[in-house]
């Protein structure tokens, strides 16, 4: 064993430090799509936040650098280690240390998963809401990448249902930020800076949740379309009509046929009306009460008819689930049918169409193609990009963020940077603002090791 | 005019550069009760995003502090000059410049007061939801102050409203962050760290506001009750029933005898049931129809009358209005009556009832009081201080606070540090912390030159 190695292992217990062969592979990857899985130095499973301090504090001190885990889900190889480096799971730092009900908040360690949280807060009828697609997904990681997900239309995503952290930074200290309280105006907001910044500056060992009270009854209104762009225009007026949906999403019709084929899912739709729609809009509906939630279904179908929705289906309890979990497992479904690249850029969401329609343009002069779904309501757009020439998709992704860009948007609305898309956010970003973010992660890591190819890698 | 003050010239015109005897008073403080006013050497008053760029040049060239103002109600002292500074007043950078109905947004100038955005979003049947008791006040000190007010505990605060900015650093850089969208993981989150950064990192040319349907029917219910502990039990439960006040707040007794008799309210609470109550909870609820709204007005009386209310008063459009825009006064008013000193300390909410018996212990253990009232879905206590004698206030504030940061608080829930409470911040808070912030600032502003003596400055 290495010296280096030694001095982790003093740390976390020699049962807790890996190295070599003894690395699973598992940690070798999240699960982006483009880079090969990468074998880390060292993987350490520590316990507390002291143990997380100590391992920092020598890894800057021999300039190694770190990666943090959570589960591994993550979609932008955030979580993907260097070859030379130290990843840090928090697989053991998995539990609910509480679920304060007069507060309305949870405190849990980063290694809990979204599933566990659901389970911890289900009696105490409150809810975490943060739901991206991966319920395996850990709370760490949702505050590594700000995580979105469907519920965002309403809930917000991360960065608006994470309240404090306990965090360490990369010399060494703890410190705590926010708090079990919706506001502060004391300082800059740490919380908010960490979140969303892909483990590089700190790492958060604790995380206060905001939660929600989960109400009585919903329901899934499924509405399909003949033309993409009167989808588009429908999500803004539901939206005004004050209806509040928990989740508005479009699903375009070459994903819908996927998800049906994949998972077998039974909407009721007739075949005619499937082969002449281009789209299809979900709009989820949650109340307190059952006749208020009936009444607004009502309206809803009333609505999306006068907007131009070929037909709106009521889906039942188990078909509307399905297709819930359908539209979450999308990912899955584009990497099978062969996505080569996935993109989960965000516009303003008057954008949308023209974006899209852009996109498609643009991928099939490539020689390639786009498809996907997304999350109407927040403008955030997910397409699977086939296009096998890697040069060629290089510079088809290229333009697409480019054109997010100049309609106003971001590279990533939930996925984060990570590996896979740091290199054309050096490209295209305002070098004034790389610099000031460069400044920043300085005054944070001043030995520049957590994290070091996402944000500011240059393109390889 | 000396050569500083000549190169502010060339920028802005001499008829937008004032210097010496020329500066009306009203330049020389905010609504801060604590400080005397101080004339800074010169007032510019820019128009356009490169005007501040250039002033803020000049400023980093010779080392000349500047503050940065907008309508000078703070309640701080974030605006307060330095004798040897440049204030940039944002008078004259007072345009709405789009109401966005389909990505529901306005895109506003910093000068913009939220009277007048309020009066530009009416026909969109939109509106910008942070209400701050002053609504003379500017959506740029609502950005520097991460301002909150009444409705926060449905609509959140400043920093959830406000989507991005066009901003100048100190260096004379002028970058664009978010956006149009309500998400974004595409690198540090700029927007959030300079929300609520009281002009100490960059200063905002314009910024993009989140609007939201305003909703047909509201009612404000007035329940008082016999004991104050009991209204602080109440609070939790009003939000666990999922009835989304968009207002709920505690008015103490004292603060209610205030604002009755200083606003001449007629409220229809008999003297009996006032002379028997140690405190109010107002609860305004809102909804897009009549029937729904007064379903919940009465599933809210009955909820209250459970958890021990002595009765439930619903205001009627004349009186409800009175008492918001009474509460909204209440610092006026407690200005009025002798107030020494202002406290808007956020704790838990769970911690209320024990934070506020223990401020009132120590005020009147000084030989003063303490009274007030507060955003309670929030935590979000307002206390007027009220202790003539300078060395025992300091003290006894310095006391209420670390009171509250040991039960999980901070010192400002949405006024912030400014002049006021910045020598409390420096001597409370986690040195690691502090030290991290000023390592931020720098990142910023290398000169130093942006409010030096707000979150930072040494205890005077």
């Amino acid at each position: 064993m290495s010296d280096i190695a030694a001095r982790f292992a003093d740390i976390v217990g020699n049962a807790n430090l890996l190295t070599g062969d003894a690395i699973p592979e598992d940690y070798s990857h999240d699960e982006e799509l483009t880079h090969e899985p990468q074998q880390p130095a060292y993987v350490a499973k520590p316990q507390s936040a002291e143990e997380v301090a100590e391992l920092l504090k020598v890894a800057t001190d021999y300039k190694v650098p770190v990666t943090a885990r959570g589960s591994g889900s993550g979609l932008s190889g955030g979580a993907r280690p260097r070859k030379d480096g130290l990843l840090i799971s928090f697989e053991r730092m998995n539990r609910v240390l509480e679920v304060d009900t007069t507060n309305q908040v949870a405190v849990v360690q980063p290694g809990v998963t979204l599933t566990e949280l659901d389970h911890a807060t289900l009696d105490a009828g409150l809810s975490y809401m943060v739901h991206p697609g991966e319920l395996s997904s850990s709370v760490g990681g949702n505050v590594g990448t700000n995580a979105g997900g469907m519920r965002a239309v309403k809930y917000g995503v991360a960065r608006h249902n994470v309240l404090g952290l306990q965090a360490v930074l990369p010399t060494g200290e703890i410190i705590r930020t926010g708090g079990k309280i919706a506001k502060v105006s004391t300082g800059y907001d740490l919380t908010q800076l960490i979140v969303g910044s892909e483990g590089t500056l700190a790492l958060a060992t604790e995380v206060i949740v905001k939660l929600h009270p989960r109400l009585a009854h919903s329901a899934t209104v499924l509405a399909p379309f003949a033309d993409f762009d009167q989808v588009m225009a429908a999500v803004p007026k539901v939206l005004a009509a004050g209806l509040v949906p928990y989740i508005l999403e479009y699903i375009d019709n070459m994903t819908m046929a996927a998800l049906i084929h994949t998972q077998n899912l039974e909407l009721g739709i007739p075949d005619q009306i499937r082969d002449s729609c281009q789209a299809y809009l979900v709009v989820a509906l949650e109340n307190r009460t059952a006749s208020r939630l009936e009444e607004d279904v009502e309206t809803t179908g009333e609505l999306l008819a006068e907007l131009g929705a070929v037909d709106a289906y009521v889906l039942e309890g188990g078909s509307a689930r399905k297709l819930i979990e359908a539209r979450e497992k999308a990912f899955w479904t584009l990497k099978a049918i062969g996505a080569d690249d996935l993109i989960d850029t965000v516009v303003p969401r008057a954008a949308m169409p023209k974006f899209i329609a852009a996109a498609r343009g643009l991928a099939s002069a490539a020689g390639g193609a786009a498809a996907g779904c997304g999350h109407a309501g927040d403008g955030n757009v997910h397409l699977a990009i086939i296009c096998k020439d890697p040069d060629k998709k290089k510079q088809l992704m290229t333009d697409i963020f480019a054109l997010a860009m100049e309609l106003g948007g971001a590279i990533s609305g939930e996925h984060g940077l990570g590996r896979a898309k740091t290199p054309y956010f050096v490209e295209l970003e305002d070098p004034a603002k790389v610099a000031l973010m460069r400044r920043i992660k300085q005054s944070f890591d001043p030995a520049g090791i957590l994290n070091p190819d996402v944000v500011f890698a240059a393109p390889d």
